[in-house]
């Protein structure tokens, strides 16, 4: 099978660790290996193809880090955006630069999972479902009634028929979906959360690559085709790269792969998992997820935190010294120092809208 | 007369600005001008001879300065400590290097004033009163009821005499002292408020240099003989220096001079002023002086405020940007960087000394 790694998020939640020039995915975030490269260490005992989505300026960077974490000798092919069109084009492209009964995985770059062992299980779960001609998502059990998510309705059992599958070679359900649901205000979370078959969407997927594409035609065969063109009049710098020109590009109408295919497709089945997953959306989910002293206080090794706590502190290594302040955000980086609120840090695109604009050398800072 | 600059002052309720290599007076707290340089502009019209004294290690700084500083042409002499002794040593040493009539005005380095005019006029009545044979002292009208500054208590009239001292030449009154008194607890310092005739001891003072030997010679001889032996035995690496040696510093007394003179001798004075002082004596402090923006954040032209007040904000030149948080300090330096809250900044005594039971690298921040 072929994992499908889109790697074209910009991140700027995370800012100023991430940046245009290297985004959340390929930066020391955890302590340790890159998102990007923990994805691609996550997925190895999988996968036999690796096709990476990403934009022409982070080819050098993808490359880099997949020789980092990939078996020694594995190589990737790449397919270089010049400009971002959101998800939809993005697997398009992949799924028709692979055969038809090609199954694939559709994985982001820039999330984090704790439990490999129960994700194999649902990934290769997923695949078998794939091969079954479904179009598979996961549905991740959610852990609270996050209201910045998308969810998934798992079907009830009902005259139509039962809501699981009959998957060859499952090793956990796979279940009918009812619907998609948007990001939902409080009740309605709350409301999904008691029901108990609502399920947060992942942004991963598997199908095979002809499922895909014969789904797409049905339902945007306009993105399809100009997806069709913009590969064909690819340059191919290299065997294994495809770079897309940017006047094709643009002509592919930008969507999610959400909204283009899945939540109008007929064919959607979905694994529900429970992995430890984390979309690391912002440096409270940073703070969630990284290790914590004591007193709360995620920090690297170069900081004194005194009569503090609860505070998230990213260095670039000098003495940071903290004393007597709580739940702050303190990410400094070599040429810009970010200091905010636990709970307030979805504000930090204000201080990224800011800078745009600013002067070319804040400008310079994104 | 004579400036006699004391510039032997460490600073560490500054860090990370201030430096065991570059003290708080050397370092630029206040946009512009050093605290030294300040303090040297603003004696200029009294002065004819300048005596720096300083740590052998700042010898450089001070004079660099004071090239800066000072009229065009002026030269300083430096009396270089090897170790600090507290104020009554520097002093002494200070004084027997000039003539016995000679008017000195004493002052610290580290301090900023806001009201030349008024300080001039309080200098010039003490230099008056010095002449008269007095010992004077700067007694600032206190603003509130300060816990951390020890307070000079005018008397009052009584049958011993006036308050009031006739000393020709003042342009403001001269009071006798009835008693000097350490730091008070705050019912205390609220007393003193009340009293109307408490004023905070500011640490300058005035006096002729025979005057100020003739008394450390009734209270303290052995302090005097010993900066006498260690003044014969200096090293005069140029005829404007004097390097006291390391055993001989040593064997001189430490005291501040309040308590080895002023305290105990008859023949002081306080000279009442309003100057607009502050010692500068911790972060909170330079958040009060500093100019301030709407939401009351005194910051570099570097720092982007969003949605927070009441910080103080020093950098080195990168942008620094605040997102949802108040009322803190945040002071950035190449190697090392504070963050705590107003109203904590004395504690930052800690951090220091967490730095100096630390490692080497830790030590070297200091």
């Amino acid at each position: 099978m072929t994992n499908i790694i889109l790697c074209g998020g910009a991140g700027t939640r995370l800012w100023p660790l991430s940046r245009t020039a290297t985004p959340k995915q390929f930066v020391d975030l955890l302590a340790g290996p890159t998102l990007f490269e923990r994805t691609v260490a996550r997925n190895a005992p999988l996968v036999d193809r690796w096709l990476i989505v990403t934009g022409v300026a982070h080819k050098e960077l993808a490359a880099a880090q997949f020789k980092a974490a990939a078996p020694v000798g594995t190589e990737a092919d790449y397919i270089l955006e010049p400009v971002g069109r959101n998800t939809a084009p993005a697997i398009a492209l992949a799924c028709l630069s692979l055969p038809a009964d090609e199954p694939v995985l559709v994985t982001p770059s820039d999330h984090e999972i704790r439990d490999t062992a129960a994700y194999l299980i649902a990934a290769r779960t997923a695949l078998a479902a794939a091969r079954a001609g479904m179009l598979v998502t996961f549905g991740l059990e959610p852990a609270y009634p996050e209201t910045g998510y998308g969810y998934i309705e798992a079907a009830a059992p009902s005259r139509k028929g039962p809501a699981l599958l009959d998957i060859p070679g499952a090793e956990t359900p796979v279940l009918r979906v009812a619907s998609f649901r948007e990001k939902p205000d409080l009740p309605t979370a709350e409301s999904y959360i008691a029901a108990g078959r609502y399920y947060w969407n992942s942004g991963m997927f598997a199908f095979t690559a002809g499922s895909f594409l014969e789904e797409l035609d049905r339902l945007r065969p306009d993105m399809l085709q100009a997806a069709r063109r913009a590969l064909d009049g690819a340059a191919a710098p290299s065997p294994r790269i495809r770079a897309i020109s940017q006047s094709d590009m643009k002509a592919i109408p930008a969507d999610s792969v959400d909204f283009a295919v899945m939540e109008k497709s007929g064919r959607v089945a979905v694994v529900p998992c429970s992995i430890s997953w984390s979309d690391l959306g912002s440096w409270d989910a940073i703070h969630d997820i990284r290790k914590k002293d004591a007193d709360s206080n995620a920090a690297d090794a170069d900081t004194f935190a005194i009569a503090s706590s609860g505070n998230l502190v990213l260095g670039s290594g000098k003495r940071i010294v903290l004393v007597d302040v709580d739940d702050l955000v303190v990410v400094d980086s070599p040429d810009a120092l970010l200091i905010t609120r636990r709970g307030s840090s979805q504000d930090v695109k204000k201080a990224v809208e800011a800078l745009k604009a600013g002067t070319t050398k804040d400008r310079a800072l994104l």
